[in-house]
């Protein structure tokens, strides 16, 4: 694989991160650790952009894969493909990972397929081996790769569940939405918006998260109050764009509609 | 891609459309800052037009497709196919989008398999970036790119509803049919009928509206009543044109029946 | 595509059809707005001569899908086959339908998968376009195409049923068998069996059609009839004829066998 | 399609059949008017080699196709293939049939899944055509061309029936078992056993089909008298033979297995 | 084919079997006859032995397929492969069998989808010959060809059973254990362990196939036993041999485990 | 295939492993007789790392297969690859290994489809032969190949279960946790903490195990503590390194963490 195909896994500037606790060392002493991680937490409180961050500090490329129900093995390995010299072997995103020495996070792992999670396996134990056995080659992971996976655990029915033996092969850290302080910061340096605003978008998003379970599967995402202040600076008016961004895409239920229309009028009204 | 190519998806001619309320300008601050729209509504009340209005008003290329549940990523993405010369990549209509800078309107996103929703994740948040797996390739979307999504909150059932973790992706807009003149406008300009004729076809309308959810699963569309305009426009009989149009497609319940032809006859009797 | 091929579906000869009311009027006026156009009724009633009798009258070629619940979008809008240059398209039936300007039946739409109903839509509003997504190219209708479908309300189930966003796109046409002095007309046209032979078969069906919902699914359609006039008029004995062709094809139950071997009895006996 | 292809699906040597009513004249009127016909009955009561026979008598090919859940509609159509020059057409046996005026025998029609059933249909009424939708082609039958099905009305379950729109495009015909002193002549002449082994044997199947519905499901066949009559010729103990071709294959209840040797014992103990 | 490759399916030693009754006899009878066989019975009773045995004895190759529930008729029959020169039809397992005159030993064919069970019917009657639908070809089998299926009755569940018509087409033999006095023989000579020790392991396995139906699915086969037999005669330690191969197979449940060791101590305590 | 090839399956340092009873002796006993063997026992417990060593002792090449519900009998067995000359059969790992006379361990091979199960029958008793049916070929075992496959009892469902046609082709030996000082050797061994506090870390698992079936549905393994002695070792707090991989990825159950964080506190606190 050319360097080039490695650099366009590469963070090329530094993710904006603000650290909660000591997240960044765990991660670091696992990463040195070789261990392979598993990240928990609701959608949108800032995983996948942990993920980046720690990527970028450590210098090492990342491969993202979302994965979804239909996705196989294959679509993780690689596959034969028909050349006009014949059938040639590409490597999927997991197998180039393993070459390169890079980070694979496998984005919402139990939405995959049997097949996508036990592949993960022989990488993730004593062996870091990954068999590519359609093409009857065993190849062994480069020194710097680590296999880091998330999970949503409000998300998962009976029927789908990662099984204990391949939880067991990961390091779990916990996540969260941020302090509020960190998250009107987060809001404002990323829309714009004054410290003000920001913080009334934090508090309505604190109303909401406490009706999660009580109405709402879901609370409001940092990245939905990012949506709020961008629009709010472009010069929406704020009642109208936090219909748009915090209240329309959660729910069509029409009482809590108007249980978050309150809340938002009773910062913006 | 050629610029021919991209020619084929410019709105040629101004799409008729009547603004409601303050949409367009909202839109257009979404669309200022790249954010991901979802519009919903019942059907046929005019989302698809006002998407084709907005990609007219703001010059951009607009690839629509219609979701459905055998659709699969690579129908988005792109697959591989075979040539003279071995395999040549082709890129689906959401890779083409990504590309040209256009708005891609995914019509009833609910309805694709899981694979296809999962798919769109990372080119709507901060990364705006589609990674083509099997090619082992990341492309970064064009600046101009812009994701729309349609979605009927009536439709879903408890099997088939978006993940939050793709809701908390876009600001969310609600449609609804239009204020009784301005349909009228749209009948008597879309199909030549005058006015006295275009406002009773909306009355029926209204009154067909009122039985959704009492023994009708979705109102009179504005599509329907300039079909029943078209009819009467070329001479057909208001009572057959309107029974054609505007009964007999919505119900085959007898009861129902006899009550919308018993509202037509009000009105064309 | 060459003139020959399209020939192929030129109906040659006036197909035998009795107008039952306006509905050859009606026909011919949403032809003229190229709205499409939904037949409603049993099996066997003339829905299918009824399309061919207007291509004919029309002049317009006629192409008939029978569509099933294995049938795919892409059985309708064509694949890309493997040729010795290559992988080449080859347009499907609604394809081949919406360049050559013809009239394109689907026959029982609601048996098919999701995929084929959607992928009608554009095809079915203002845009008059089929996007031919997996080549990539938009191809807009011609101006002679319409687009006609058939639907057994009696078929349908709970959980096969056309969307109403689908619903919506059709102007509906109800059908039903023939009037009895009509319906003996092409008995006897069609087989060659005198008048009161025609006349007595006619009313053993009407005998079965009153048992429709009471022990039968369906009622005897004309086709049968005609197969037992057309056993009759070789000379086979009429109790035979009418037992081969009206009874024992419609059920196994002895009840009812009885109940119409009594009836063909009081006729022919 | 050469003339040696077509021999192989002539019948050689007459079927030996025995007629039992009227059924050869009736069939012979209705292939006279190519009438589709369902042949209705148990297992192993001679439906096809009631077919052989006929095909044999009219002196057409005859294709055989045992239908099964897995079939495809492309099984019986045809499909593209391969070759050195790219994709050829290959027909399937119904397309086959219809090009050289075969009579096509569609055996066990309703395990087949219904793409395969509704693929029949433009064969079955006045078109008499296949289109070839995927080769983008229509053929019109051959005029001696004509479809047979068989039918079990004792399989047929709630969810596996055939639809009435396809069960109206067939003339009927029931079969049974033979007469008992049909069927023994049909037994000693397959078998060589004497007169009256075979009426022993034909009396034993009696005494079985008679538990039909009362713990087997379905009775002995006149095939199963068969096998039992070769091995007796072929010097087995007669209750050694019965048992292995009369009882064993049936059931594995004791109870019923005590019951169906004890008949055995009556006629051969 | 090349009578190399026929050779590889001939039994080139003698396999030891020891006749139980007179089912040596009685499959002669139905070879002679060309009669298909179904043998009935538990795991590891010896039917395959068996068949070996005759093929053996009759001088014949014996192809077997290990059926299981994803396999499809294809594999049974054969398909298409592509080469340099195009497509190229392979025979399949059975399609072989039929054209050198083997016996095709279907082990355990009611795992099979229904369409491999269907697939084997033209060549169970009168007929035959097997349809290569996808060839377009008939061949007819060569006049030494026979088939032979295997069934567990105690296996098969309502969802999963043969069909009559399948049923009705196989002349059927019981298989069982054999009696203590043969097993004790098997086992010693497969084993090299003496008469007293072989006899002490079929009465453990006496003891367990008393337990079947009772918390055991099934008694201990002759194979396990054997298992037993060889790590004795390496020198293990019988308690610690007997646990391996003839109780830690059979269940996890801790009373049934009990149960058996009990029994085991008896005999080796 | 080339010794390059064999060399890259075998173990090329002694594994660590620390016998618990008699286990070495029997698999050498089993492995003397060509027996195949089934491992039972619950995850992490070290049924791989067992395989493992006793192909090093044994000095056989070792192909481990991650079995999972979507891997079909051609991931074993092999597949025909479209190659510049045409198709080229590739041998699977199974294949592979009996060609080249490896231990084949099939890691938790009740999660494979039923062909995946049934195709190693043959390997499995006195024929030691792959039948390649897609080949028609077949291949004779290696002497030296033997098969192995795990099997985790505490997993299986009523729906997922290996057939006792299976089970009984397979010697059993039975493996746990390994005993209190054993465990924490190999916890200092493998992370490098000293003596105390790996015999902590094995105490608070035990502390864990005698919860499962209490709300844990499986304890913690020996991975997960050498994940903990990793992370102690490279200064990590212990409290946060045992949160991180002995609690987290356990349960998410809040009752659950608070009883084994306070496990962690009573050793580490």
């Amino acid at each position: 694989m050319s360097d080039a195909k490695i650099e366009q896994y590469k963070i090329r500037q530094e993710p904006y991160y603000e650290a909660v606790a000591n997240e960044v060392e765990l991660y670091e002493a696992a990463y040195n650790a070789r261990m392979p991680v598993m990240l928990k937490g609701p959608t949108g409180c800032g995983k996948s952009r942990f993920v980046e961050y720690m990527a970028w500090k450590l210098g090492r490329p990342l491969i993202t894969v979302a994965c979804n129900e239909d996705m196989t093995a294959s679509d993780l390995v690689g596959r034969f493909l028909l050349d006009k010299e014949g059938t040639v072997w590409q490597d999927g995103p997991l197998t180039t990972a393993a070459r390169i020495g890079a980070i694979c996070y496998l984005d919402e792992v139990v939405e995959a397929r049997q097949d996508t999670t036990v592949v993960i396996h022989p990488l993730t134990d004593h062996r870091r081996t990954l068999p590519l056995d359609k093409k009857g080659e065993v190849i062994e992971a480069h020194e710097d790769f680590q296999l880091v996976i998330s999970y949503n655990p409000g998300y998962q029915s009976l029927m789908k569940d990662l099984k204990q033996s391949t939880k067991q092969r990961f390091g779990a850290m916990d996540f969260d939405y941020p302090e509020a302080a960190t998250e009107a910061n987060i809001v404002a340096r990323e829309t714009g918006v004054d410290k003000a605003v920001a913080e009334k978008l934090v508090q309505i998003a604190h109303r909401a998260r406490n009706l999660k379970g009580h109405g709402l599967d879901e609370g409001i995402s940092t990245r939905l109050l990012v949506y709020a202040g961008q629009l709010i600076n472009k010069g929406v008016d704020p009642l109208a764009a936090c219909s748009m961004t915090l209240v329309r895409p959660l729910t069509d239920d029409p009482d809590m509609r108007d249980t978050l229309d309150a809340a938002v009028g009773t910062y913006f009204g």
